[in-house]
């Protein structure tokens, strides 16, 4: 086993993947937003996913109105809808971005039971929320509370984002720390960023990851943040004209 | 009614009065700690305590070793036995005192289930506690938090201490305002120096009233510590040399 192939086995394994989600992370990626059918094969089938799966998860991607496709002769071009390109567009800000999400960091709020609680609020208990600093309103419903974030304990960091998740962005980080992705042909380059961005893109969608990250600096899921999206920014992103010659 | 007996009996009517808690607190505050029979029944008999619950308090009050008497001819004086003593000296540290009780503050601490809670902690809920910073040991099972004391909600306010609390002190702090205490007759001074003591007494032997105290220096406690004690300290300690003649 080459290098190159321990290193897509290693992220293959550290979840079981849906090929329906691993083909949006790819779309989100696309330089252009289009790629053929057989270029698809050939790099999802690098990555060890069978035809038929990929068939099964093109259908199911079209029907719902997120990809469109096109015939030319034999040849099919996939390409995201318009809704999927706003969707993609949306959810990739977060997914690529180097800062932190709501930069003024995360409070606890401790509510009566008949709390509205904002949009990106995190239950912690039952009266105990994780609110972006920015989406609080003290109207009297609440009592702001500032964690003493140079003591917080491992059980409350699992109340934040699940122990498994921490595991995960920790085996993720590290293989996104090996030496020689950069000198990695281009098909396997193209592999290995398209599995970094997958499990990354899982964990950045969600708002508890960045409470994670702003309440836990030095924690893995910060680590995985600057680590992924560091490669992320030294490499180019999926062009089918690069791997697929 | 003169002006003296509308006060004392304004102050009788804040809450039911214990007879043998108003003799407790009546010994603490006795300049040299001993009172005949006939100047406690002077002073009680002057706060509408009848002679009968006298007797039965003072009875109490010696079987369970607080007190003991002593007889000289048809005279009995009662003065505060060692463990009265003793007792009355570390529990009139808080209810004497003009500063607040655990300087540094109190903390709020998130906690797990198996938390053993330090002794002054007061539960706000299953797993809130609020502790004085004194007593904070993070040893990985709480987080401690730091409350926005600039908005701190009325329904929170309430978890601290009872509202009756609130009233109670609200209502004792008008009273110790009004002018004029300093010119009642000695016996009329004594009385309501009495009962101020009193009221007062059984809210600072609570830590609750302390923590509200530190959390909210604008609330009702804290302007009632404010005023009863220095009512306490511009005038003098209950002595029947003053009163009973």
């Amino acid at each position: 086993m080459t290098a190159a192939d321990a290193l897509i086995d290693d992220l293959c394994n550290l979840e079981p993947i849906k090929t329906w989600s691993l083909i949006v992370t790819l779309f989100g990626d696309l330089s252009d937003h289009h790629i053929t059918g057989k270029e698809l094969g050939l790099l999802m089938g690098h990555v060890g996913i069978k035809t038929e799966a990929i068939r099964v998860a093109l259908h199911r991607l079209r029907k719902d109105g997120w990809i469109v496709s096109t015939k030319s002769g034999r040849e099919v071009t996939y390409s995201l809808s318009d809704v999927g390109l706003a969707e993609t567009r949306a959810a990739y800000e977060d997914v690529y971005r180097r800062d932190v999400k709501y930069p003024q960091g995360w409070k606890l709020l401790l509510t009566k039971s008949d709390y509205a609680a904002p949009d990106p609020a995190i239950r912690i208990e039952r009266s105990l929320l994780l609110v972006p600093v920015e989406a609080v309103l003290l109207d009297g419903a609440a009592l702001g509370l500032q964690a003493d974030t140079d003591h917080i304990p491992d059980w409350f960091s699992d109340r934040i984002v699940p122990s498994q998740t921490l595991v995960l962005a920790q085996k993720l980080c590290e293989i996104a720390e090996r030496p020689g992705i950069g000198d990695l042909s281009p098909l396997s380059l193209a592999a290995v960023r398209l599995l970094l961005l997958h499990y990354w893109r899982k964990i950045a969608l969600r708002n508890s990851s960045w409470a994670h990250i702003s309440m836990i600096p030095q924690g893995p899921l910060a680590q995985c943040h600057h680590r992924v999206t560091q490669v992320m920014a030294d490499l180019p992103r999926l062009d089918p004209a690069a791997f697929a010659n």
